[in-house]
């Protein structure tokens, strides 16, 4: 071989080697563009997902939908984060009643305070509904809603879920977070539709989901205008102002979005009346249920769950047309990486 | 003049006259850009406004707030459109009577009702608070969420203001119009805030003001979720759920925004409380009152009036730091163009 020969192919095999190496980039970025929600495994919940909004998006198509009418709403508790095996807001709500206690004797003596200041959870358990709104009421109002709003950042800053060892606002979902971005980069407006208190999750919404507080709805306690020393706040009233859940979620939606959903996504038989509402739209809808069935990544319940109940949605599912996202099946993965 | 020099004087004529041309675009351009509130006349209303937006937005300046915190609220009658001499949601309310009357043979005989049939407006004004509440829940719910949106399109599409001879909806302030856009191109999000009702509101924000149906805060009604014939629809009910007005403005913010407004605009001692919540926030801040001083171009009505009454909050202003925008003066015009 001559030396001009040498240097030719030599040449030559550079400029190969960039194709090669271009081409791959080339094809990496395109699998990752094709690909937005890369922890959804292949399968029917990601197909329904990818179809809906590429059918709604299809300007001059049969689906089209506005950007502005482009709402989509999600549950919070078992559908964006963890709630088994109890809601964050209940656990922060019983580490606040430990925390006042010194500033209520009469808890002593008062249940279910009594109970769970003693580590009695069977009787706070017995006390029902009636005692943990007792016990919601006394942990959630009776201050400002700036004070409220510190107490909540803090305990969340600070508290780790005892199995995984995380704050909870790590143990959020991944694939929802990616779904979240998608739909945002569709044009989509994200909110969450929550049973839990509007105020627990305003302070981590932006942070965690990417929802700023004014796109999130929830469960309310009354509030009153007040002026002290001059000082104009809001207090915290000991009295509910509306739930937020099951036939509840609608009404929320009409009152604070004003228009339904397109797509709404929960997790439990609290987020039927949601998809219902959602689904029974004119034009092209999509609704979805997280079915919790990976027991080593995350946990597994559905019916007879005492948080999340999945029980006559899962068997009005197939009729309805409503998506059942098996967590274990449907997802690589369910926290981001530490 | 050789033919050869007479061309080159033309063509050089030719270049200076688009040189001229260009040039005369850049400085109309200029101006432009340099004035986005062309309706308002220069003074200390402006310069407010001019120098509180370049403050907040001014990147590592003092009084930098991050787009998110960027909150501004708006009042509607009064402030973003016309409220003399009766709001509009009053007069909507009383044709909604007349309309329904056929269906309620009881109201020729039950008052104020029977006074309104008759044209009797001074025994309606009589009936004080409780008699328009009546008036308001008989023609505000008993419907689905979806017909009562139609019936408030319909007669805002159909209805013109008398003197004016104008639907409401161009009955809108164009110097705030150009205001609401300012503030949007500088990152904040607009919000009505207004003690009317937010399902009034709501279908003709997005197109009147470009203030989505979610960036509507207002007074409403308690709404329930029925299935009727498998069809799920939300049921106006006969009973207020939240009167956003005065200090429940400050309330309906932290419910439905989650964040103090840094600019708080209204027009009457109604608003009074909702621009104190917005001034108490840390940082900069700016509350506004239009005030109505021009009875040739719109109205010119304060103290005294039955309408957005401007009383404690004119004498307050001063002290408080409070803008008072003085129509007249303040503003080049007051409607669009038709």
């Amino acid at each position: 071989m001559k030396p001009t020969q040498l240097r030719t192919q030599s040449k030559f095999r550079f400029l190969i080697s960039g194709f090669v190496a271009i081409f791959a980039v080339c094809i990496f970025s395109v699998a990752n563009a094709s690909d937005p929600l890369s922890s959804w495994n292949d399968g029917p919940a990601k197909k329904a997902i990818l179809e809906f909004v590429s059918a709604v998006t299809e300007k001059g198509g049969r689906d089209y939908v506005e950007p502005a009418e482009r709402i989509a709403t999600f549950d919070n508790d078992g559908t964006l984060w963890v709630e088994y095996p109890m809601y964050t807001q209940v656990l922060f709500a019983f580490d606040r009643v430990k925390k006042l206690a010194p500033q209520h004797p009469e808890w002593k003596i008062k249940q279910p305070f009594k109970a769970l200041l003693e580590g009695d959870m069977k009787t706070v358990g017995a006390s029902g509904m009636k005692g943990l709104m007792e016990i919601v009421m006394a942990t959630h109002s009776g201050m400002s809603a700036a004070e409220f709003e510190k107490e909540v950042s803090d305990w969340l800053a600070t508290t780790k879920q005892p199995r995984f060892k995380r704050p909870y606002t790590e143990l959020i979902y991944q694939p929802q977070l990616e779904l979240l971005d998608y739909l945002r980069a569709n044009g989509f407006k994200t909110f969450i539709v929550s049973g839990g208190g509007i105020a627990f999750m305003r302070p981590i919404s932006e942070k965690t989901y990417g929802i700023p507080p004014e796109q999130v709805v929830g469960s309310s306690v009354v509030a009153e205008f007040q002026v002290k020393d001059g000082k104009p706040e809001l207090v915290r009233m000991p009295k509910i102002d509306f739930i937020n859940d099951k036939a509840g979620k609608p009404v929320g939606i009409y009152q604070h979005i004003g228009r339904p959903p397109i797509l709404a996504f929960g997790n439990s038989d609290s987020d039927m009346q949601m998809i219902e509402y959602t689904m029974a739209g004119e034009g092209r809808r999509l609704g979805l249920f997280v079915h919790h069935t990976d027991a080593e990544s995350e946990y597994a319940y559905d019916r007879k769950s005492h948080v999340g109940t999945l029980d006559k949605a899962l068997d009005r599912a197939a009729a309805e047309g409503w998506i059942i996202v098996d967590m274990k099946k449907d997802w690589k993965k369910v926290f981001p990486e530490n």
